[in-house]
């Protein structure tokens, strides 16, 4: 582990925009950016930026700044992008086929291996090339001989403590859950709650300030 | 429009945070709350819990800290959450379907008021009570006569942008857009892109720290 203390919250969500901004400009051919630039995108001080690179052990050169494959390549490191792990997901309802669908695995160095169900209607059906829907009662095996690290909840709110016991029983160690219900874990299993409402709360209030 | 200063990206969220944390409360009967409960929640100094709340215009009491139901008002008026503001989705698909469904909207004053599709196996069905899906081809005359101020696009990558002219061309103030990819607008438009890669990225640094 690297000698990177531990960020707030809002140091990750600070630093996983300052990605965004490099992968777009990685995209678009740029080699270098000032923090001035990445601040205009992230709506933050150019001094915060600095503040924040620096903590993770760099330094724009004047006027140049910094280096746009380096930078994304440091915070990709600090977040453990690159190393493989492999998901699963638990509900293979409409947000279950929608995050199977989606392009955000890979991107954070995730491999979505099985994808489980109670309903018999929905278990055999294809969820990706390869990954058919198993049964909730196969979990257990499965996450063991795919080596499961994470484990993602799209069940409704009255499954998901269930769910999550599950997981923790066959051995996970992180969740992400969606349903919109606190979940209890033993203090050592990562529990991330997605909230989509955020979204739309910020929207809300950049709405307000446009008025 | 409040004296409200314009609150940073990072702000925002973390004002997000202390509403979630601020509802929890509520929700189990509690009363008061102090800056050191927020925190550990949190995962933020309390010293900078008081400065973000100090400048919503609000301090606690020594001791006995914020009334849990004064200070989630504070926050949800800052984020302009209580004005009922009207919303269409376009795109039915597995995350459009999974949206409508979901309780976000209320949370944040929003009411889901249409849904559009372009696929006519999809347009005519029950989106929500009282919802039909209604063909893209109507966007227009819905989003006047219902008042409609926010756009979500949940249609795939290649028909973002079509989706989001087609949206500021029938009047939106904003959009959420939920395509892995960047849309263009003019600049009164308040766009939101929802990265539901970024619970992946926090979930992976989380379990590198846990290791």
């Amino acid at each position: 582990m690297s000698n990177l203390k531990k960020l707030s919250r809002a140091s990750v969500v600070r630093l996983e925009l300052y990605l965004e901004v490099l992968e777009q400009m990685q995209k678009e051919g740029r080699t270098h950016v000032t923090s001035a630039e990445i601040g205009e995108y992230a709506g933050l001080a150019p001094v915060k930026i600095r503040q924040d690179l620096f903590g993770l052990g760099t330094d724009g050169k004047p006027r140049v700044g910094y280096d746009v494959s380096d930078l994304a390549q440091l915070i990709r490191n600090a977040f453990d992008m690159d190393r493989a792990k492999s998901a699963c997901l638990v509900g293979f309802g409409n947000l279950g086929r929608a995050l199977a669908g989606s392009n955000i695995w890979s991107k954070a160095g995730f491999r979505l291996a099985a994808v489980f169900d109670r309903d018999p209607n929905v278990i055999g059906l294809e969820a990706l090339e390869d990954v058919q829907v198993k049964s909730i009662n196969e979990i257990f095996g499965v996450i063991k001989s795919e080596e499961i690290e994470t484990g993602i909840i799209t069940v409704p709110a009255s499954a998901a403590q269930d769910t999550a016991n599950h997981l923790v029983n066959a051995g996970v160690r992180s969740i992400w859950n969606f349903a919109p219900i606190k979940i209890s874990a033993p203090e050592n299993i990562v529990v991330e709650n997605q909230s989509l409402a955020w979204g739309l709360i910020t929207l809300s209030y950049r709405m307000k300030l446009a008025m």
